[in-house]
Order: structure tokens, then C-alpha cells, then sequence
């Protein structure tokens, strides 16, 4: 276990904090729910409880089925005590009061008190229906979907933006942890790989240590030999001589806080040339754009950036023909790098995505439609205090490549024949958190090599 | 990685006679939905997917947000081929056609023919709200939940429990498999717990092994030194010298089929006195009542039993005071012992709970309100091809045993000083999967030792 000896003041103070700056803004009460857990197959067999990332923010404890209000900086619990039937299945547990104290609450109250204290509240609407149902109850209006918001749950969603894009020191403290317990997932991960046969037995290395931690996942893992598959969920694949794992997986701590990092890693600890060539252009995409993502540089350039190196790499490599900025002008790169080069990171994996891009783009921006571009999650220029992902890649993904429109329109750019030469790579990506400071950025996963020669000996050495 | 290769026949034969089942008692026609994910912080941050029990049962696959209509033993898929943007980010899948032939599927069409093929359609609610909107909207009228079922619903519900009740060796080949990556995972936790600091320590070595095979867990792990918190989902506890491990965990096939198995063991590898002295009771409690689960016996004489034998076993032990029989006649073991001996299993692991009591209870039955007998989930005669737990327990639930109306009641018949001296043990349970057979029934678990100097070895052997 790792130690949280590192975390500032108390929860309360922290607490006491947000929601000063979040009264700065809103002169209106406001009422979040934690929400409820959702059924799997009946309804007694629940998904693990995640309690809605708002809620979280400003109550700071992973209640279930607790609401709070706040007002003019006042902390109000609604919650109920267990009932003796939950004592006897689910064991003893705080009592509402001092849960209330833990919290700095100012009062604390039954749930059937909350009906007096609704109106004229603002809320933002959470994912389960049960919930989301109660939510249109007690503020008697329709509640839409978090991404559709409008008047003042709009004006309270971008308040709470503003307030969840600079990370606190309780915050950072706990992606710290995320971020610790996570290098040791892929550490583990690594060292499994020479040994098993399939990526499943990979994925059973790397989640046993987060769930050692009594953390969770951040997000289902990626842990998968066909790394062009982006968002993959299977793990059944052999694992054979000459694969790339790529391993795009992370812990979330107790209080929600999150990490994402990737590594690709060859199983036989042992990079083939070719491997090696694309991995270090992935690689200078990578760090290059860590040392251009400082406060007052709009993400898009950082992103932008990404797309040039690996622009750079793929022309020195012979895959790419012309210059650099010619082809990602044309979105050339994107064949090879379809995706975004990160997004906001913070309670959320994509922190904030269920606003849908209200956090994630500066007001008044909205999604490109260019091929290279519209995958982008973050549009916004940097400040001190944002915890963002950095994560370009290379993939060979079929559908794009053997598209014959885009065959067509990049048949004088791509070297198809050099191309089939490197055909030992199906994806490669690396992925780091970053925190934007004052005086530059930190990288939250540093300790994680990135370097194939590390990466290598990490295999190699279990 | 276990072998498949017991798996009778081929998946379209099992389904084909499955609904020959059916068509033979329901004259009208059924549509059943696979249902989809439920997201947890943002909508594309789901948790894993798990299809609806009813449409995996008929449809053999675990297919996402498709439908399948099955009329007069004619089976009909409807699901949507994968769009260019799902190709991209979840890689090459089989097609409709591919999956119709798989399951011998007599037509596949896009869900937008659905429509078409809705009149007169009984079915069973699924647990997400969007796809249940989508069955209200299909089948114009609203769904209730499925343990309010009215109508041909319920019709079609008794019919699917008819057949669900008896596992065919298509079932029985998958809870084989569960359950030999079951006693795979409590081998690997026994193994891991004496060099383990934290209960989620010890359940990461247990769910890394489900994890490693590719499976999942049939339902949230319960791996805990407070035993007698009946359905504890914390895993922070430290492990302590005397310390009993009750572990409730299995694994769950890909194809949706459960194992459930639990074992109790000493942290140190060494019972005590006192806490050999109780195992063997629960011990004792739980090899009658596999003795005695026989084809035609009442499931709540076998419940009756484990009463009876653990009143004996604690009058032995000079817990209690008087004859067993009216121990039990006053509920007196129910201080102790306040849960069902078991469940039904098969596709969920308290198979068709979403039907409430439809399945658990014979037709005409319902719950007791009798202390020792309201949480039991079966009331049936047993009949050969029934797959059903059998889960003894002793457990000290302050909730219960603090309680002033029950000390007073039970003041003469509980020698409360004796008592003290078993303060080592919190909780105890045994549980294994048993599938009833034509000449008795058959532990599908019997391969994890259940006797305490067995289970001392296996921790000890680390």
C-alpha cells in the first residue's frame, strides 16, 4: 500500500474551498446527487458503486444515495442512517452525523427532508435513471441529459467547469496516488508478458495490483496484441513471438480520482527494427509535446505538434512522402493517428465528459469536421493547475487504410510498398499525465519508463 | 486456460431444442433483448456489458443491443452490423450473418425491421432503462419491472422458468468450467494470505485468476475478516494473526453461466480451537445437506436440516441449551444462522431473481415471515437437472445477537457466557454448487477441499 501521508490539510478545508469559489459564482442553491448503483443482471446483483464525479467534487466522501446542498458556501447532507435490515447484510457503518462532520456539513438531514429545500435549486443530472427520476421529482422539471443542459444547470455546469479545471491540492494528491498504484500495474504487466499465453493473463497481472490497492479501474482496460483497435475490450488473443501488447489501462482511487497511461511493450521484451523505428517516432511525438505543454499554449497547437513529428518520423522513415507540414495540412498523419492527442483528466477519465464538450472545448468552440482534427476532446489553452494525457500514436487500422476513397486521395504521399515493410506494427501508443504548473508541467507517471530500451529491460528482467 | 472440449454438441443444436421447449407450451410469439451497457461517470465510460440472462439462455451469445424472436421453434435475429466509426474504434467483429449461422438462426435482419415483427410479442423487461424504453415503445405499452410481470409476460416467465430450471448439458459444460476457474481463484487466495496485509490483497490473488481465464466475477466479491457482515463489499480491512478469511467469490463464463463458491480459512493457516470446534458444525451442517439434496426432497426440508444440524452441533458445543428440534421450532439457530441454506444457480448466480419469486418459489408459494425461514430463496422440490448452492453458515451479527427483544427471547435457550469464549470466530460459511441428478446430485465444486485440515494445507503450502 502506498502511502497518503503526502495529502494536504483536511478534506473539510478542501471542501470549504470549492465550494467558496463555486458561491463566488452562483448566486443560486444548488443540489447534487451521489446517484445509486446500476443492475447487472437483477437487481440485487449490482456493477460496483461509482458516485457521480460532481457530487464527488464538493461532497468528497463516495456516499450512495446521499444528496447535498450548497449555498452562499454552506454544506447541507441529506442522507439516511442504515436500516436494521442493511446493518445485518452490509455491516455497521458511519452515521449520518458523522459523516457530517467529516465533510464540515453545516446541517445534516434525513433524505425526506430534501423536499423542503429544493426550490429554486439548480442541479446537474446524473447518469442513473432511478436517480435521474428522483432528480425530476423533487425540482418538478424534466431532466435532460448532462450534455444538453440549459439556464442555470447550464450556468451551474460552467461554473463547476471553471472550478474543476485547476485541480487542488487534495486533487492532486489523489491522482498522485492514482498515478503510483498505476506504474505499478504496468510494471507488473511487463513483467508478466514473457510468461503468458494469452493478453487476458497480461490484463489479470496488471488489475491485480489495482485492485490490491482496493482501488478500481479507471475505465475498462485496454490490454490487447491488435493495439489498432482503439477502444478494444477483448482480451482473448494469443499472445505470439513478435507481438506489440499495448496496454492502455489505470487506477481510480476511492475518492474517484483517476490516472490513464499507455505503454506498448514487445512480449518477447526484445523490439523488432522496424518496432523500434515507429515506436521512436511515437516516442519524440511524445515527448515533445510533454516539454510544449506549458500554461498559456492552446492544446490544439500541442496536438497539432504531435501530428508534425509524427509526420517528421514517418517521411524519415520513408512511409510518408513530402514535407511535414504539407502532409498534416492534408491530415495525412491521421491515416496513422486518427485520435486526439489527449483530453482532461481529473475525477473523470475524460474529465468532465459527461457536459459533454463544455469542459473540454473554450466557449464558442465546437468540433472540427477535419478527419485529423474532429477526434480532438480538448480545445482550450493551458493554465497552471489543468491535468491533462499526452498520448500520440501509430496505428495500421484496416478500415482506414484500406479505404479506397483515402487510398485514392493520399496515393502520392504514403509509400504503401515501404509501408508493407513494417507490418510487425498494428499500434503504438504512449500515454503520460501531465499537470500544467506555473513554472512548466510535471508529468504525474514519470517513474514509468518510455524509453524502448527501459521498456525492454522491464520485460526482460522478470 | 481450461479445455472446452467437454462441451457437448454444438451451441445451435442446445438452442434449437430450447425453443422446441418453449414453443411447446407458449402458442404466441417472443421477442427477448440482449439490453446494453450502463455507464458510470460519462456516458462512454461504461462498465462491462452483460446481455440479459432470458436472451442469452435462448440466444447462446453474448450479443450486444440485439434482439431475437422466437415463434413455433423458428428463431429470428435482429441486430445492426457494425458502422464504419464502431469498425475504427472496436475493431473487425462478425457480422449478422455470421452470428445468425452460429446460432442456426432461420432469418437476421437490421433492427429497423423490428418493427414488422412486434405484434403480439410477449417478453421479458430487461434491467436498463434505455432499452427498456426501446420494448415500451416497440411493443406499445409499458414495461414493468420483470417481478410484475402480467399477462402473456407472465405466461411467457413461467414457461422460461420451467425450462430454466433444468440445466441441459449444454449449461452444465459451461457451470463445469465456472466452476473449475472458481476453485482455481480460492486455491490462489488461500495461497496469497498468510503474506497478506489486507482482505484486498488477498481478493486480488482470487479475482486475478477469473481475470486470467477470461471470465468475470458472477457477482461482487465478499473477501473479509468480518465474516458476519453477510454481503460485505469492503476489502480495507488489515489481516490479522487469528483472523478466519470467509471468502464469496466465482467466476462467470463469457457465455453468462455462474459459479458460487464459498470458503472460510484461518489467516495463519492454523484454526483455533474454538474456531475448529464451530467450522466443523457449519461443516457438518453442509455435507447432510448435500447427502440429503436428493431428486423429489423439499429445498426447504434440506434448509430445515442445515438448522437442525447446526442446533445440534452448537447444543454440543454447549452454545445453546435444549433439543435441537425446538431450537429450531423458535428460530433459536436463526441468531446465528440467518440466511437460506441457498439458491437456485444457472445463469445468474441467484438464478431468475429478476422474476422475483417466480422461480425460487413453487407456484402458490411464498415467503415466511418466520425469522429462520423469510431469506429463504427456494422453496421447491428438488428435481434432477436443478443446479442449486448449498451454504451453511455460523456468524456473530451484533446487529442481531445485541438485539434487547431477541436476548430477552432467546435468554434461556443461549448459555451467552459459553458464547464468549468462540469471540474468534465473526463468520463461517461453506458453500459449494451442486447439480441434482437422476440417482442424487453431483458437487460441480467438490474439487476444493472443504475439511479444516485440507484447508490448513492449502493456505499453509504457500
Amino acid at each position: 500500500m502506498l502511502s497518503q501521508t503526502d495529502r494536504p490539510a483536511s478534506l473539510s478545508d478542501a471542501l470549504r474551498r470549492r465550494r467558496q469559489k463555486l458561491a463566488a459564482q452562483i448566486p443560486f442553491p444548488v443540489l447534487l446527487w451521489s446517484g445509486q448503483t446500476s443492475s447487472r443482471n437483477f437487481p440485487a446483483n449490482t456493477y460496483p458503486y461509482r458516485a457521480n464525479s460532481h457530487f464527488l467534487y464538493f461532497a468528497g466522501l463516495p456516499l450512495y444515495n446521499a444528496v447535498i446542498r450548497l449555498e452562499s458556501g454552506r454544506l447541507e447532507l441529506f442522507m439516511d442512517d442504515p436500516t436494521p435490515a442493511e446493518l445485518l447484510w452490509h455491516g455497521d457503518r458511519p452515521r449520518r452525523d458523522q459523516i457530517a462532520e467529516t465533510m464540515g456539513a453545516d446541517a445534516a438531514y434525513p433524505i425526506s427532508r430534501l423536499k423542503g429545500f429544493a426550490a429554486g435549486a439548480a442541479t446537474i443530472p446524473v447518469l442513473d435513471a432511478a436517480t435521474r427520476l428522483q432528480q425530476s421529482h423533487l425540482l418538478d422539471r424534466m431532466m435532460t441529459p448532462a450534455n444538453q443542459l440549459q439556464d442555470m444547470d447550464l450556468a451551474l455546469a460552467t461554473a463547476i467547469v471553471e472550478l474543476r479545471l485547476v485541480q487542488d491540492d487534495w486533487a492532486i494528491a489523489e491522482m498522485r496516488r492514482a498515478a503510483a498504484i498505476t506504474i505499478q500495474a504496468h510494471q507488473a504487466g511487463m513483467a508478466a508478458t514473457p510468461q503468458a499465453k494469452t493478453e487476458a493473463e497480461i490484463r489479470a497481472a496488471m488489475e491485480q495490483v489495482v485492485i490490491a490497492h482496493n482501488t478500481t479501474c479507471a475505465y475498462n482496460s485496454i490490454v490487447t496484441v491488435q493495439g489498432e483497435v482503439l477502444h478494444n475490450d477483448h482480451y482473448h488473443h494469443a499472445i505470439q513471438p513478435g507481438d506489440l501488447l499495448l496496454a492502455d489501462m489505470a487506477a481510480e482511487t476511492e475518492m474517484g480520482w483517476a490516472s490513464d497511461v499507455t505503454r506498448t511493450w514487445p512480449v518477447t521484451g526484445k523490439f523488432s527494427g522496424t518496432q523500434r523505428d515507429l515506436y521512436d517516432v511515437v516516442l519524440a511525438a511524445h515527448d515533445r509535446c510533454i516539454q510544449a505543454a506549458v500554461p498559456g499554449v492552446e492544446y490544439q497547437q500541442i496536438h497539432l505538434l504531435a501530428c508534425q513529428v509524427l509526420a517528421e518520423g514517418l517521411v524519415d522513415l520513408g512511409i510518408l512522402q513530402g514535407q511535414p507540414a504539407d502532409l498534416v495540412e492534408m491530415d495525412a498523419h491521421a491515416l496513422f493517428f486518427p485520435h486526439g492527442v489527449g483530453h482532461l483528466l481529473g475525477l473523470d477519465v475524460h474529465d468532465m465528459e459527461d457536459l459533454g464538450d463544455l469542459a473540454g472545448y473554450a466557449a464558442g468552440r465546437t468540433r472540427s469536421d477535419r478527419f485529423g482534427l474532429g477526434y480532438l476532446r480538448l480545445n482550450r489553452p493551458l493554465q497552471p493547475g489543468m491535468a491533462v494525457t499526452i498520448e500520440p500514436g501509430f496505428y495500421q487500422v484496416p478500415a482506414i487504410l484500406n479505404d479506397a476513397d483515402r487510398r485514392e486521395k493520399y496515393r502520392s504521399v504514403v509509400n504503401w510498398e515501404r509501408l508493407e515493410q513494417f507490418q510487425d506494427i498494428r499500434g503504438i501508443r504512449i500515454e503520460d499525465d501531465v499537470l500544467i504548473t506555473e513554472a512548466g508541467n510535471e508529468v504525474l507517471t514519470t517513474e514509468l519508463p518510455t524509453e524502448a530500451a527501459a521498456i525492454e529491460q522491464l520485460v526482460k528482467s522478470s
